[in-house]
């Protein structure tokens, strides 16, 4: 089984999410906090130029830069491109074998509690994701991405990277209960990353509920781009909740419902995220799925953690 | 008695608040909602470019330009600046008597419900702010400058005027309900208004509550003025429930609760709203007043509306 040899704790991808960025400064301030033996620790704020006015980003969305194409691209030179280059060189793995282990810490206005984020469904951070869910009842797993593809955001450099998402929060805003959670979550899971190197975890065979994302959707807009509607008020903060076809999701303006027209049953998540309002975004969609793993470790194509998950209910 | 002439309903003061910027863009679309019959109504966004980019402000804070000395000085010419001349010169009333009336419309962070925030405590405003209470029952007035004194905010060119804050909402977020109470709100001022120049207002003797601003708290920062501790978990969405001596105040980044050592109750607003952190203000202090009017109208010195009021409860 190949050991995780370095785990970087990162805030300040967006400037105007506090809680990661004070985390950042608290372990800059005491290591011992999230030193483990069996591997380096390092706390890194991502964006320190867009934490210092509190903004989501200077010149463009640092958690967008990410892509492969756009790492290698030397005519890219905005702030956050330049920034990008700097932290793929610190960590780069996604064309190395190095077992580092990337944790990028997040906040959004979204009613998520507290949620992993994850790209690839790696078995390592499903079993992770599984101790996780046991340890704290609100803990949601969402996956963004899909199998295997590239994708823009910070985590992706790492192949086991993950983001915790906490909120509902505003931007510019520190919540000490999340902030207390975060700091929790953070140290169960150097834990449990200390207890896997060590070889000392007991494969779990319970459920994992995933929420996979399978589609975004805009606000109603008119011809000029215009927004004509918001979220609906039975629909605001009701994250992770199912949403049934007919149920209200957005209302006018004018006091208009209306209604979800999908053929199924999804669970939103995002809704009302202030910073995808510019993104086109006034939720994700999601569909509930539940994988369960085969309780064996470390086989099949040398790859880190349990090997089969098998998805027993979903799309 | 002198009657209104013109109500403006003004949004986008801070362009990151999304309520006020889409009731005016709203109010625009259908001037018919604002419409009365004795005065005249318009919509105005105070700060056009701040809203189109969904930030507080370009230059500087534009609702801390209206000190009178600024808006006559010639050598202020931040973007802000220029445009608080150009409102001053559409509304201007400070050194007149015409009865204009502002109503400027804002969201906080705060768990401030909605808020009736006015400086001089002229009668009419004590008034009307009596007779929204009785329509609205979470509805608060906050008194947040000193009698007579000028102040450096957008409703203070007008003599009547007062600000409407609601929350708690993120900022660049769009709250459907808020929204909604927020242009309910607005409508039954009008309809007051027009009443009032009827003179078909029946005075209210019933007593006012008054949230009197006595105190700003920053938060406890180190030499460097790094803020050093959060809003505690049980203050925060707290406004307006008593804070007592030795309730907790703030809890540090160790999880260490800092107590309040004043004397004496205190009730504080303005909790953890987000754009006071770069103001050094973590909240509010304030004490509370009750204040009832004498039931007449009309009288002494040319004013509008009731013209002596009582404190019966307070400092």
């Amino acid at each position: 089984m190949n050991k995780i040899k370095r785990v970087a704790i990162i805030g300040g991808t967006h400037g105007n999410e506090l809680i990661g960025i004070y985390l950042v400064n608290k372990f800059d301030r005491q290591p011992d906090l999230i030193a483990r033996s069996t591997f380096q620790t390092m706390a890194l704020l991502a964006n320190p130029k867009a934490c210092a006015i509190g903004k989501r980003y200077i010149d463009i969305d640092l958690n967008r830069c990410f892509l492969q194409q756009d790492l290698e691209n030397p005519n890219l030179s905005s702030y956050e491109s330049e920034r990008a280059k700097e932290i793929y060189h610190i960590f780069s793995s996604k064309n190395r074998d190095d077992a580092d282990l990337i944790i990028d810490l997040h906040t959004t206005t979204s009613n998520m509690g507290l949620t992993f984020i994850l790209d690839s469904q790696h078995p390592f951070d499903l079993q992770l994701a599984t101790h996780l869910t046991s340890v704290y009842p609100n803990f949601k797993v969402l996956a963004s991405g899909t199998q295997n593809q590239d994708t823009s955001v910070l985590r992706s450099i790492s192949k086991l990277g993950f983001t915790l998402e906490v909120g509902p929060v505003a931007q510019g805003v520190l919540d000490a209960s999340l902030f207390q959670q975060t700091e929790a979550l953070v140290g169960t899971i150097l834990d449990w990353v200390e207890a896997y190197n060590q070889e000392t975890i007991a494969p779990v065979e319970n459920p994992l509920t995933i929420y996979q994302k399978v589609q975004t959707i805009d606000y109603p807009r008119n011809e000029s781009g215009e927004i004509q509607a918001m979220i609906h008020p039975q629909l605001q903060f009701r994250d992770y909740e199912p949403l049934n076809p007919g149920d209200p999701m957005f209302l006018t303006f004018d006091g208009e419902s209306l209604f979800y027209e999908g053929k199924s049953t999804v669970y939103p998540v995002f809704i009302n995220e202030a910073a995808y309002y510019e993104k086109g975004i006034s939720m994700y969609l999601t569909q509930k799925q539940i994988v369960i793993g085969n309780g064996e470790w470390g086989i099949g194509n040398g790859e880190l953690g349990i090997s089969n998950w098998e998805l027993v209910i979903g799309n």
